[in-house]
């Protein structure tokens, strides 16, 4: 049997602080080679990736993992008690930074695959898919590997990713879809002037006000049948005048948005688009804007493969698990475009955070379910 | 007769630019003092000012003029065609920094006061208050000369400020008021938080540009008899949030007001606090707010001094004057607490601009109107 809290510890002491591999892909490999997985490494960019496979390239019935070994920084060093590259147990707790976010779902899944390839050999294949840079830019991350899969060949029938998903306890919570994310870049440009004579110049001030107030005042829908209402949130205005009596010519601003499956990308930047026009043409302010989309919202809806993993969870936990829609972005916004993508793992609650830790019985618990889930999805 | 022209051009070879002296109030006080004129040196804080007076201290009827002996910065030396501290006469024109802004308005009412008081010394008095620093803070400028002058027991009946106020034409606008201005700083404290889940933050970006857009929008009146509408101009917004998921903890603001006779600096600000208050109240942002009162507003209202004013300009150029309030702040807002004061001088076209310049002609006619001005006043 393999232990998952060792291998977890063991990859809390690798400092794979994005982009660093730190060693811990190397663990990994060093793992799953001896028990019949082929590896390879989709290193891009200076990002490691680690893909390893149990089975027959392409088969039509394979179970897919993915996961991330890369952890945020550590932040103030004094703000912690234990060592973050510790991987300490000390009352009952795993300490360290990526004890919670998440070398403790990849030590899960890495340990239920291959017990599970083992003690029943299944008529499929396995994969786990393992980047070290989901907390990062994430372009050569899990798309990375994704394409290259694509490329080689490699499909993954449904894929469960193991990042934290529990608010506080084990088995609470199945994330089924994201909501997407994409941020708006504007610049009001007008024209300079005095304070005295505010009708000579062009404020554009005045213009980027009026622009972020009308986006934030705008209810965007109500929620959808498995989503919260989708978020516009104002991030920053800059303009940087120091003169109290000259209007300045330019002035920025940034809006985020969290949208769910009732909008696009496409459809929101039309609509911020026209708001930014509608604002030119009362103030003759010229607008530019730049949109950057971090991802679409996705929905796995319930059906077989949510049924399986919310009964293996509540067989394991006793707790009937809430599909859930919320929260920032993961790397299963990429995964969705290749094959049906849930989220489930641990008590998610010191991620990021200094002391963070995950109780060593939810660890175990949590490759209890993971193996479950293979035992129901292959049987 | 005192040539109005050549004591410009001596003016403008003197670099006095603010708070420098650079020989300015030296020169007058040489031109001044061998015309029966008493002078002193009303220095402050490194300001220095003059303080000049023909006729006995504290007379019933003291005609007062006043005005300033800095300038602006040159700015770009290469946008110059002529030396800014030469005082060349080219074209019928004189040339350099302060030759409209207004050594050429000193210059005048000063060869126009030693010309009077030789030829038909009056029953009365004449005071000339000039200072070294309207340009710059004006803190220790004129203020400085009238709290001096009223320990002093020195007094004006009337005051004339020597500041350019034709647009285009010698003769075209009297100014018999201006508009207050105040600014407001404003800082929203809010709870940062993740873009993600905006209902857990408190968002001051929201609140700023909701404020702003609130007063920006807002008609604080449609003009009076004497003044245009009041104006307020957002002059930055700032948060320094380069974090596009991050949803800020604070963000600033300012306003610039530029107000009529129909509101005061307090009743504006009441309406800020009220204002920023509302939105307070509306988004749980905490919104400070530190007013900063850079004049009220003054008039002084037609009557027999304008009277005198306008005829004595009509009678010199042909044009009968405007009464205007346009503009931004001058020296006269310190004077309006002590007598009736009005604002008469030269074309103001190329102020504070590269080849400041004004005709010589102009220089003259403005002398005349300054003596007949006085001649009439003391008539």
């Amino acid at each position: 049997m393999t232990d998952p809290v060792d291998l977890t510890a063991r990859l809390i002491r690798c400092p794979s602080v994005t982009p660093l591999e730190g060693g811990a892909l190397q663990l990994l490999e060093e793992v799953l080679r001896p028990a019949g997985f082929e590896c390879h490494r989709v290193d891009r960019g200076g990002v490691p990736n680690l893909f390893a496979r149990w089975g027959r390239k392409g088969h039509g019935r394979t179970f897919g993992f993915n996961g991330h070994t890369d952890v945020v920084p550590v932040g103030d060093p004094d703000a912690w008690t234990v060592d973050p590259f510790g991987g300490e147990i000390r009352a009952g707790f795993l300490w360290g930074r990526g004890a919670a976010d998440m070398k403790s779902g990849v030590a899960a899944f890495a340990a239920a695959a291959i017990d599970f390839v083992a003690d029943t050999p299944p008529d499929g294949a396995v994969i786990l898919a393992i980047t070290g840079d989901e907390e990062g830019q994430a372009i050569n991350g899990t798309r990375a590997i994704l394409d290259w899969m694509a490329e080689e060949g490699e499909h993954m029938s449904v894929c469960l990713v193991g990042e934290p998903t529990c608010p506080e306890r084990l088995g609470e919570m199945i994330k089924i879809g994201r909501r997407g994310s994409m941020t708006a870049r504007l610049t009001a440009r007008g024209v300079q002037g005095h304070t005295a004579y505010p009708h000579r110049a062009k404020n554009p001030v005045t213009a980027m006000a009026r622009l972020i107030d009308r986006l934030a005042a705008h209810e965007l829908d109500k929620g959808s049948a498995h989503f919260d209402p989708s978020t516009l949130a104002p991030t920053t205005i800059d303009t940087g005048n120091a003169a109290t009596n000259v209007i300045p010519a330019t002035c920025s601003g940034a809006v985020n948005i969290r949208f769910n499956d009732l909008h696009d990308s496409a459809a929101l930047t039309r609509w911020l688009r026209a708001e930014a026009d509608r604002v030119a043409a009362e103030t003759g302010v010229s607008i530019e804007m730049e949109v950057h989309v971090s991802g679409e919202s996705f929905l796995t809806p319930p059906g077989p493969f949510v049924d399986l993993v919310s009964k293996a969870v509540a067989a394991e936990t006793g707790i009937t698990p809430r599909l859930s829609t919320s929260g920032g972005t993961s790397d299963a916004r990429f995964i969705k475009d290749h094959c049906p993508v849930l989220e489930f793992g641990l008590v998610g609650q010191t991620m990021h955070q200094a002391d963070e830790h995950v109780a060593v019985e939810d660890i175990r618990g949590l490759k209890r379910i993971y193996a479950r889930i293979l035992r129901d999805w292959f049987a």
